[in-house]
C-alpha cells in the first residue's frame, strides 16, 4: 500500500468561516463547495483539504470516537477499498465501519490507527486529478 | 501563500506501537526516529506523517488548546515563517505562539485557524525534498 493521503479532513463548526478564511483570506483554490455541507480546497498536488461541517462529520465518525480531523486515501475502485482496508486491519488498526456504499454516492470504509487517527478509504468515480497535481470532483449522482 | 501542507503530525500515546504500525505494518519508508520523541514518516511526494509523542505534542501545543494532530509548512528561511504567520493572522487566524527558537535548533511559529487547528510554520535547515519527492531530515545542531 503506497504511502499517500489524499484529504485532509478539518471538522468545523462554521463553514462559511473556515472557507472564507482558506479561499478569501488564504487565496487557496476552491474546488467544490456544497453548500452547508463541505468545502474542498486544493492542496499540494493530488492533494484536498475538506472542511466537513461538524453534524455532518459527527455523523460520519461516531459516535464511538470523537476526532477533529480525518485522512483519507482516494482509491481506483471498491475491490480496492476493501483490500486497504483489509490490509490496514492486518497491520494493527481497527476497523470502525465496514467499507459500504456512502450516501454522497461512493464507496467507503473507515479504520482506525493504534493512536487514534481515523483512516478513510474511498472510491469516488468522480474524483481525478490532472498531470499536474490539480484534483477536480465532480458529481456522482 | 502557495497552498501545501508538508508535514501531518499525529499525537500518540505509544510511539513504538504508532511506528511499528505505519512502517512495519503498512510498509511506509521510515525518514527519521528519534527514540522516546517522534517518528517522521514519508507521504506523498514531499510529505511527512510525524507521530509526536503525546508528552511532547502537548508542551509544544497545550495549555490553551487540545488538539490531536497538526498541520505544518515547511518554509525557506526564519524571515518567511514571520510572513506566513502574518498572513495567516491577516486572514484571521489566531496567533498561538510568535515565531521563535524551537527546542530542535529551528525556528517556528503557530497560528489557529477559525476551525481551531493548529497550523505550524516551520524554518528547518535541516529538512530537504529530492526531485522524486523524497524527504531528507537531518540534524540541525
Amino acid at each position: 500500500m503506497d504511502a499517500r493521503v489524499d484529504l485532509i479532513t478539518l471538522r468545523v463548526e462554521d463553514l462559511e468561516a473556515a472557507t472564507r478564511y482558506f479561499v478569501d483570506g488564504l487565496g487557496w483554490r476552491l474546488v467544490l463547495a456544497v453548500p452547508d455541507d463541505v468545502t474542498f480546497v486544493q492542496l499540494g498536488p493530488g492533494q484536498v483539504l475538506a472542511l466537513f461541517i461538524a453534524s455532518g462529520f459527527d455523523e460520519q465518525f461516531g459516535p464511538t470516537v470523537h476526532p477533529q480531523f480525518n485522512l483519507a486515501r482516494v482509491v481506483e475502485s471498491e475491490a480496492m477499498v476493501h483490500v486497504e482496508v483489509e490490509r490496514m486491519v492486518e497491520a494493527g488498526g481497527r476497523l470502525l465501519r465496514e467499507p459500504e456504499r456512502a450516501p454522497w454516492g461512493g464507496y467507503t470504509g473507515v479504520v482506525v490507527d493504534g493512536a487514534g487517527c481515523c483512516w478513510e478509504v474511498a472510491h469516488n468515480p468522480g474524483w481525478s486529478v490532472a498531470d499536474d497535481g490539480t484534483v477536480s470532483i465532480g458529481s456522482v449522482d
